[in-house]
């Protein structure tokens, strides 16, 4: 690490030369996949803007000049460039280095959402209170992807910072995934025949270059100015970005460090806002990411830092039942679609993309889009299944209550990655789902505790024709199947009877399952009964559930969702409602936003592990028995 | 009524000459004047789009040819032509004709919630539907603002629309209110000088009229192509449309027949997605409508149907309060800023705009950026002042969660429209923001009962630095100020004690408290002692609340916000948590969507009015005198 040994804050970038610059460019690539090979984490967009944050770091001022990364993931090389690069070993773990910005990690760090397409909205805010503060000098610098800019929020955004004459710079990190090598040289080319030719020649060529790339090429060159059709804003997006009134500058090679400084250094002189359109390639100078054509390690487990080949084999999980279910249940049924909001591979929906592709939409990175359209779909006589990440759901609360809730629409939401994820941290946790779900009056929610039960449910919910239905499931591999016991004529599973003095019904939410029976189980040896069940579908809540809460001295709720309007939260006022007055008690994620660690070490911090389940629930009981403090 | 008392359904407007058709025109302005100035209602947006949507009526083939109405106040025209005539009467009221599109009125109605911006994404979903059910030769016509392309949802659906070739026709229906009869002249000159002559004679004929036109103007000719500098766009939006991969027509005189119709045929038969830009004027045909430059308007109670002036004369409300106090705050704190999303007006801001226009910032119809570009303004030590229609909060809830929260910016909602709103129906009913608000950790959720209470807590909401802040208030008139008996250390107000036999903790949220004291006061009659307490900060749940129901034999909340996750909820919550096993009833807003009638009708329907409450609570008290049923 010749040139990285001297590095301690940005000034030294700035101090360097270019020809130190280039090999410090390369020290940070074998770091990254050093590092982030050991760790996880996502290698292969920051791989992609290794020049991109150099240059930005050797023209603006950090942080006097904000730097806003849009879903930040692919901050790791400003963080390096930050004082950052010892704590790589201790990337996305507990105590550790988060994946994303983190205001307390640094100055020059200004955000922490991963939820995209946000950084404009930022940073038109910042330059507004700048320019209040007198300090419209500065400029306000925001990273976002060619994919944040197909979510509603970049419009809102750019409308507004369009509207005055705010120094903010918007750089467009294009790294469209079919930006394949000659494609990236391409758009360098891209720019010198722009320079040389006038715009009609260019079209032409551009128009050629389309019609070889086929499907996955066009989507690349659509999002380069976010808009699919019309041939000649892709390739020169300067028409489209002028009628917005901002300057443009582009397409400029992402991997160009002469390039790059030369257009950021344009655009900190230039007086307004400014768009500079840079082409990067997503894992680039790492042949197993460039090569890797699904996602090119968009985001990885530990790999081998030579193959890229995965250390641990995952075993199959809860994506790959649904996606199996689904593809099943297209065969079946024709009136079955499928919407994602740019994410057909981790949501399992690649697979019915490929088998029904008419009737798969991918609409961007918009999931407020996602449910309307779906809504639409559903108008027409179509059962939509929109598959969405859980924490993501929260984009579009307002059209599954107001454009799908309120006309009784059939649309099912598949939410994966619900409840405690981990490692990703605050805002990729699905802890938020069951609570704002269940707002929508007339929604049905399902939380499969297993792969056998989210066949099951999956089903159910597909047949539900009077309104919304929800299937949330969990991050990861499956679990053992649990069998019940015995289930109520309202679907509520009995997975454990116990026996004791004093009895507790203990309902458990989904994944929850496995925690919970083992917590019972404790408990038998503590003359305490647990009644462990499985409503299934938690929301509404089950008319038995309240049947047998008069037949228990004590009601636990555990469910890895936030404790505020959570299940138990519902279980509670169904209680009431039915005049039911016994002890409530919730086992739920604390009112607060998690910090990254594993899913085991997260569960255990917040007391949602099985042994903490036993002891809280133990301590409970033995609060009941003692004579209330009146 | 001569045309229209031969009118049915929309084949007999196709039926009629073009005399007959401007004939029916007139008949149809008169009828909306008389009708609309009686029950009160949208009358400036219908008034502008009669020969619009008689054109669309005359062309297009409606229910075959699905109209989507964005943000359906504008459809009373639509509803006339669909057989709803003689129900006009009924506007608004209880069992009468919705103020919006409702599939239950009929089968020309394919939604009906009243946010904004989701027309388009509608219509995507609705062709994609039809083209797989093989009725792709079918339109989907959707009606859709100026206003509303501003938001983002419309972007997003536009990226979808513009990808294919579904035959959707968007009509752009710009009634920007700058579009004084001069304007709407010069718009539809615009048309004639665009077939005659080049682009750059145009651009420089609409520079100079912009230049004459001031800020007012010039803010409607951005709204035309939804985005504000760049003069060529905003007046001719072909270029940006185009570059969208959509065929552009227009812009249109909206009351011209002729040209609508053919432009709409144009449409009809065209192959693909089409944009009709239709220049429209708020209030045609109607002189108070016209020249009510505040909103001409746009929605109004009873009025004299000649001159215009409100029936009653309206008395100072909430909204006045909140508007006067941010004023005054403005002068004394530099730092505060205030954002609106499109609604200057009716959330009292336009007064702090006028005095503090560099402090002031509308960021258009675009919830999600209002509250993340809040975020950035506190970045840079602002205090901003977010101030939205209570239902529009939902639209922003993942910013406040993930861009606010998470950051723990301090940035204050002023929610308006809060709780029951009544004639507006389902969508505009401010009955989520409690339970989506308090999802949010670290919030601190104000609701204060008068307006007294609104200054107070208002001033305590810009003191709070380490998170959101959120004070909401219902629409309408100020009640009677109540003054506390005695407040807590945590400050909760206790409005009145009780005498009897057994004691309730009656909680009140907010504007409950005139009722819930009625409702306690009959109850000391039947021996029962209610305590009614106002915790005024309603989220976090006060400490002292937990104190007093150890006190108490039943505890109950009362709020006009939904059941499922609000306060009282809340309260169970915390009570759980604190082991205070008491009785917990909740008076909410009950699972449902509300059908459009008065506040108070809407009150007493779901037993929410003093005596409903009496009477619940009574039962409640009795019940728990009976032995359980275990």
């Amino acid at each position: 690490m010749g040139i990285f040994s001297e590095l301690h804050s940005p000034a030294d970038v700035k101090a360097l030369d270019d020809s130190q610059l280039a090999e410090l460019a390369d020290e940070i690539r074998e770091v990254l996949v050093e590092k982030v090979s050991a760790t996880g984490g996502h290698l292969g967009p920051n791989l992609g803007v290794v020049e991109l944050t150099l240059a930005l770091h050797r023209v603006f001022e950090s942080p006097h000049d904000p730097f806003i990364f849009d879903t930040s993931h692919q901050s790791y090389v400003h963080k390096m460039l930050t004082g950052r690069l010892d704590r790589f070993d201790t990337l996305r773990q507990k105590g550790g280095l988060s994946g994303y910005t983190s205001r307390a990690e640094s100055e020059h760090d200004w955000t922490e959402s991963s939820h995209a397409s946000s950084s404009l909205s930022y940073a038109d805010g910042l330059a507004k209170g700048l320019q209040l503060n007198g300090l419209e000098s500065r400029n306000v610098v925001a990273v976002v992807g060619d994919g944040a800019l197909t979510g509603g929020m970049c419009w809102e955004a750019l409308n507004n910072i369009a509207e005055a004459n705010r120094n903010v710079v918007i750089v467009v990190n294009d790294n469209g995934r079919s930006y394949s090598p000659t494609i990236g040289g391409f758009a360098k080319n891209l720019s010198t025949i722009r320079m040389q030719h006038g715009y009609d020649e260019l079209m032409e060529h551009g128009k050629r270059r389309l019609q070889q790339l086929g499907w996955v090429g066009r989507r690349a060159f659509e999002a380069l100015a976010a808009f699919k059709e019309g041939v000649k804003s892709q390739l020169i997006p300067t028409e489209m970005f002028a009628d917005l009134g901002l300057k443009y500058v582009g397409p400029i090679s992402g991997h160009d460090l002469s390039a790059l400084i030369e257009a950021f250094e344009y655009a900190q002189d230039y007086d307004g806002p400014i768009i500079v359109h840079a082409v990067t390639e997503k894992g680039h100078g790492f042949a197993p990411a460039v090569n890797n054509l699904a996602d090119q390690m968009h985001s990885t487990g530990s790999i081998d830092p030579v193959t890229g080949t995965p250390k641990k084999s995952s075993k199959p999980g809860w994506t790959k039942v649904f996606s199996d279910e689904l593809v099943d249940l297209g065969h079946r049924r024709d009136d079955i679609v499928a919407i994602t909001a740019a994410m057909a591979g981790p949501t399992g929906l690649q697979a019915f993309a490929d088998e029904f592709p008419r009737r798969f939409f991918d609409v961007g990175i918009a999931e407020a889009h996602a449910l309307t359209s779906a809504a639409g779909l559903a108008l027409s006589g179509r059962h939509p299944v929109v598959a969405l990440y859980s924490t993501f759901l929260n984009r579009g609360f307002d059209q599954l209550l107001m454009d799908v809730g309120l006309l009784k629409l059939p649309v099912t939401l598949v939410l994966d990655r619900s409840g405690v994820t981990g490692t990703d941290g605050a805002s990729h946790n699905g802890v938020w789902d069951l609570a704002i779900a269940s707002i929508v009056p007339g929604i049905k929610i399902a939380a499969p505790r297993d792969g056998e039960r989210l066949r099951q449910q999956f089903a159910e919910a597909v047949e539900i024709t009077d309104g919304p239905s929800v299937v949330r499931f969990p991050k990861g591999e499956l679990p053992e199947t649990i069998d019940a016991e015995m289930t109520t004529a309202d679907g509520v599973d009995i997975l454990s009877y116990g026996e004791g003095a004093t009895s507790v019904l203990f309902i458990s939410v989904g994944a929850m399952a496995p925690d919970a029976l083992a917590a019972a189980e404790a408990l038998a040896d503590k003359d305490i009964a647990v009644t462990v069940v499985d409503p299934q579908w938690v929301f509404p809540v089950a008319d038995s559930l309240i049947e047998m809460a008069r037949d228990h001295d004590l009601v636990v709720v555990a469910e890895d969702g936030i404790i505020r309007g959570g299940i138990g939260s519902a279980v509670g006022e169904a209680l009431a409602a039915a005049g039911v007055d016994k002890p409530l008690r919730q086992l739920a994620f604390p009112h607060f936003f998690p910090l990254h660690a594993s899913r085991s070490e997260l569960l255990h911090d917040v007391h949602l592990d099985a042994e903490s389940m036993r002891e809280r629930i133990e301590n409970w009981v033995g609060e009941l028995a003692q004579p209330r403090g009146e």
